[in-house]
């Protein structure tokens, strides 16, 4: 028997979810059910949703507060038959979440794909193992850029930035996901000479940076666009995913001639994922939807920047993004936001080593440019692999001392 | 000069909101302003975002409270010109709502299309008069009725609910949007013999109904299966557009060899609206995003039943949906959920001659099933347009007195 099996959190103002629960099964699967004739029911029993589990939670004050009444809250799992949707998404979610989002306080906090209907969704095409490969590190976190201020500039100021982060030594350089497709600095254009740039500093340090594209444009567009981009040399491609659909990212994932690893931009998601009450939580919709999707790279806000989530809710995203699970490869966690060297430390302590550190302004603003800055984030990493504090290697690398100076964590 | 304009309700903890929306035109365009050279603002000049407007709102006891601090609240109108974003919704939500929807209380409200960029977004194929010249109806709201508890039912099953709410004399019949494209009941053959079905109808009856039948499976199959959906006659489709995008939408509005009326379903809406704080303002998502992207006809919850908006905020989707704007045609407001016979007069004085009145249950619920639930719909909206009252009218059309005496409404 192939499921899909749903977690909601509820919030209601009456604690019967039991009831709440069978409603929802029903609702959402063959409609009703006492009042079927036998022989229908014996039909629609294959069909049938199922009630797995109502876990009653304690009160929240703020909800209570906010609601300005008692409310009741569980988390509660309902199991959908394989056989009621089709092998997508779109129609996973729509069983799942459709009506039900409208449905007042519900959250959608967790799927778990049990059965056949796993091998609709293979995964990412990568993973953490297949970037290591590409990049050619294995012993440490992957350290990536970010463009910054790159909208109106033109092609020769996109290649030096490039330039400079690549000869600091980052392993991987994302496009702003705010840059599209446009004439100063055409899409293939920054494939092209970001390959011939990557490959002249290559050339100069022996170390390797990938450059990630940021893929854009109407969706039916998308994967004759990306096509060309890997025959253009594209080394991996950024995507907003969640301005477009979870099932055009697999599409492209799974597409034969594309073969590029892909980078999941958290962009837009925050108006699915941000409420305490309604929508998707942040560890599926950034963590367990992206990776099955077929995300390479998930990027989230870190719990150290400005625009920030709560610690626990970043590592339950890692969390799903590398659990052993099914048959998927591990995604890379991407905490992004408010990254300076100094945190290096607690992001290796909180992400682990199969994780990316990822840093716009943490580079940019160095004293010494992005490849100041992108020196002083590989220093931090090799000191806290060696089991340095970060003040002692600051004594022999320059590029680190300066940061710690100005960002802190001397 | 070519700009969109977004409105956003902004809660936080500090009234600098002028501050705010400055941080906000800069961080989502170019970056940063003040330190930047005069030459470089020159250039960049053209592509910076710009603050329209910063009007505080009164405090909240809700927000308040929720916050456990003082809530300061604003709308905040920002133009972002359209050189800095490709002509597509994916573009355009990731430059206002990407990186933002993840930065704390923030919810989009609405966009303002200026100039040029009008044209990327033409709206509507048929609209309400396309719609209403196809089912040769001009004077009235329509009917529309949706099949119920057709998951794991055959075709013979669904053919004949098909055929008894056309008997009744709905003008549009929908798909559920859990009926995916399955063995039972594929896809083609729905629209084949509902073709079929509603031919008979026709020639018994002389009344046209049109069938809209539900479009899914992986995104990049929907151009061809929409197209052979046409080409097999399919009257209309109903699609999940947020469970895919809506960007997907448009391309199948916009598709030449498709022609279809759309029917946009607000399944998974609700991840994206229904928050105070965060997400999409519902009369932007189910109004003027899916009108611009090409809906002929959008689904929202009503304010009556269980699954209820606030009235205000049904009204104000309706309007964005059919108030003069841009060169778009009008879409259909179809209110939906717990929508019986009793309640046409209001449906009418709320929603005006311009709407689709819609039921499910208010239509297989009644005694004399489907099709006398069809009459009785169709009987109150005479009775009202005559300015009869229901019961006067029920006197004389014994399915009308049936669903008043059920329901309520004599």
């Amino acid at each position: 028997m192939s499921e899909i099996v749903a977690t909601y959190l509820i919030h209601d103002f009456n604690g019967n979810h039991e009831k709440k629960a069978e409603s929802i099964a029903l609702g959402l699967t063959v409609g009703t059910w006492t009042d079927l004739p036998h022989l229908v029911q014996k039909q629609l029993e294959k069909h049938k949703g199922r009630v797995v589990s109502v876990t009653p939670l304690s009160e929240d004050e703020r909800a209570n507060s906010y609601f300005n009444r008692k409310v009741y809250r569980s988390l509660i799992k309902i199991a959908y038959p394989a056989r009621n949707f089709s092998n997508d998404l779109p129609a996973i979610l729509t069983t799942v979440f459709g009506k039900l989002s409208l449905d007042g306080e519900i959250k959608l906090i967790d799927l778990d794909f049990v059965g056949d209907i796993q091998k609709a969704f293979p995964g990412p095409q990568f993973g953490i193992e297949g970037i290591r490969e590409k990049v050619g590190v294995f012993n440490r976190p992957l350290v990536m850029s970010i463009f910054k201020g790159v909208l109106g500039r033109d092609l020769p100021f996109h290649n030096e930035q490039l330039r400079q982060q690549a000869l600091g030594g980052v392993d991987l350089v994302k496009d702003d996901e705010i840059l599209f497709d446009q004439e100063l600095t055409p899409f293939f254009d920054r494939i092209k000479t970001g390959k011939r740039i990557l490959n002249e500093v290559y050339e100069t340090t022996g170390h390797r940076t990938l450059y990630a594209v940021n893929l854009s444009g109407k969706t039916f567009e998308l994967l004759d666009k990306a096509e060309q981009a890997a025959e253009a040399g594209a080394d991996a491609l950024l995507f907003n995913v969640h301005t477009y659909g979870l099932d055009v990212l697999q599409a492209l994932s799974e597409h034969d001639r594309i073969k590029l690893p892909i980078m999941a931009h958290p962009a837009y998601s925050g108006a699915l994922a941000s409420s305490s009450f309604y929508g998707i939580g942040y560890p599926l919709l950034l963590g367990k939807l992206v990776r099955l999707s077929g995300a390479d790279l998930s990027l989230f806000p870190s719990p150290y920047g400005n625009v920030a989530l709560e610690k626990t809710e970043t590592l339950a995203i890692a969390e799903a993004l590398t659990k052993d699970e099914l048959a998927w490869k591990k995604a890379f966690p991407v905490p992004s936001a408010g990254i300076h060297p100094g945190m290096v430390p607690d992001l290796i302590k909180d992400f682990g080593h199969d994780s990316v550190i990822n840093a716009g302004g943490g580079i940019h603003g160095h004293p010494d440019g992005a490849e100041g800055g992108a020196k002083a984030f590989r220093s931090a990493v090799e000191a806290v692999l060696a089991g340095k504090e970060l003040s002692e290697a600051a004594a022999e690398e320059e590029t680190l001392r300066k940061a710690l100076v100005l960002w802190g964590g001397l």
